[in-house]
């Protein structure tokens, strides 16, 4: 059994990261994190080394934390909902953890279409976590 | 701190229902069990009394578990995600827990409005948990 959590380095990504890591911990279950890019056009070498080095950084603090882990980094032409779902499957994960955007007071009632996918399609349950008002 | 379920007797409230029972007990917090329903003309007495049955069989259930939990019934006009986001939020919840339908393979890629709300507005992270395959 693992927790899986999507990481995409914002702050929404990173309050993900860390709630997925609490839960790991609290369930002595070891943390798989999917930083999946649909890669194209936009995906340049630059965007690629700050992907990495991020990446790197959330390594070091798993590996300080003591949080068994595992980071992939998937950039194969799949939307990131489908590279996630994919791993949960087949890794039987307990839950996919997701962080999602606030809505502003006057904000559409829209749901990212990739957050919905994840939400609809994945066949564990999914925690959606909030990034926190505190400035990072 | 406290876990936070909408329920309604469905089997997608029912694995909400479950989970959100597992969480409280892994985490040793109260489950607060939030059954909200608009009222109005769909609302009649036939109606309340099923809710009122299905209610008392999961404080049973919560109870011979050894689960700390308090249930509330609220018909008083409000959305149902307007209700549980202001329990969350006066109980400090640690999540609230959501049953989602499962897309069908043509299914639209539209969720409700209630789960987008929560899901969209809640503080606190949420956990959206779909039915089981198994009949039940």
């Amino acid at each position: 059994m693992t927790i899986i959590v999507g990481y995409v380095p914002t702050k929404e990504g990173r309050a993900a990261l860390r709630r997925a890591a609490q839960e790991a911990s609290l369930r002595h279950l070891k943390l798989i994190v999917v930083n999946s890019h649909r890669g194209g056009r936009d995906f340049d070498a630059k965007e690629a080394q700050r992907f990495e080095t991020e990446l790197g950084r959330v390594q070091e603090q798993l590996d300080a934390e003591g949080i068994e882990h595992e980071v992939r980094a998937l950039v194969r032409g799949n939307e990131p909902s489908e590279d996630l779902i994919a791993i949960a499957e087949e890794s039987g994960a307990e839950f996919i953890v997701i962080g999602l955007r606030r809505r502003t007071p006057v904000g559409k009632l829209i749901l990212g279409s990739n957050a919905q996918r994840i939400l609809l399609d994945a066949s564990c349950p999914v925690l959606a976590v909030k990034a926190e008002d505190v400035d990072e």
